[in-house]
């Protein structure tokens, strides 16, 4: 019966918890496959349209009141996506855990996979996009209270 | 010549750079397989013996200035061995990246596997364990600044 009642909910959802009940709780988020856990939505990359396609958003820690100071995001870019040109004040660090990309850091172009891991320090320009045939998933963990991206393209 | 070269080096190593001439630099960490990264060494769990065993760190970010406020390593632990039984101030959050093992939260333990992903909330009594017979590797991301853990056993 678990089974079919999973198969007509969408891959990654909240499973009809509110965020308030588990504000600041230990939480476990079962990994389903796919780069899909139990108790995480799918969500736009960003609200607003501006330089980026083919790309959605996981909040694995950060969108429950947690009180770390950091925030763990999972991304997804399918083949022809793109992050959104940009800089700001806050630092990156991107960890690739599916398929392949390229990461732009300032001048500096290099492919990623699978448990490669950046360090993009403040103000410098970069984007990760995804050339490739597969799907390109990656980890970015950023500090939980940040600036504004300045989109550049 | 150079993969003759890496083969005479040890897995995970600074190789050669030191550590402030990178200081807050954007960075590129490759992976060379087996969770180790180019650049990033093997050190031990912890400075001092007490509750711990067959259990070692790979610090990814955090150890050479970094201005984010929060740090990433990788832990590895061999069959048999665990993690200190502690609790502190601080957040935790576990992602498995290798093998299988046992997180203790509170009274719950659980299996961890492949991207299972957990938040240690404040003050919650926790211990990773590794009772398989393969290596279990995980990232733990964790506040720049944070307390002292309190070993409990």
């Amino acid at each position: 019966m678990k089974k079919k009642r999973d198969e007509k909910v969408s891959c990654c959802e909240i499973g009809g918890r509110k965020a308030s009940a588990v504000r600041n709780r230990s939480a476990f988020y079962r990994h389903k496959g796919e780069m899909c856990w139990r108790g995480v939505r799918d969500e736009p990359y960003k609200p607003e349209a501006g330089g980026w396609s083919r790309i959605m958003r996981r909040v694995l820690v950060g969108g429950r009141g947690e009180s770390a100071k950091f925030h763990v995001r999972y991304f997804e870019i399918a083949p022809g996506g793109n992050s959104s040109l940009e800089r700001h004040r806050h630092e990156h660090v991107v960890i690739c855990v599916k398929g392949k990309g390229v990461v732009r850091m300032g001048k500096s172009k290099k492919q990623m996979e699978f448990m490669d891991t950046v360090y993009i320090s403040p103000d410098t320009v970069h984007q990760l996009v995804n050339p490739f045939e597969g799907p390109f998933g990656f980890l970015c963990i950023v500090n939980a209270k940040r600036d504004r991206p300045e989109v550049l393209g």
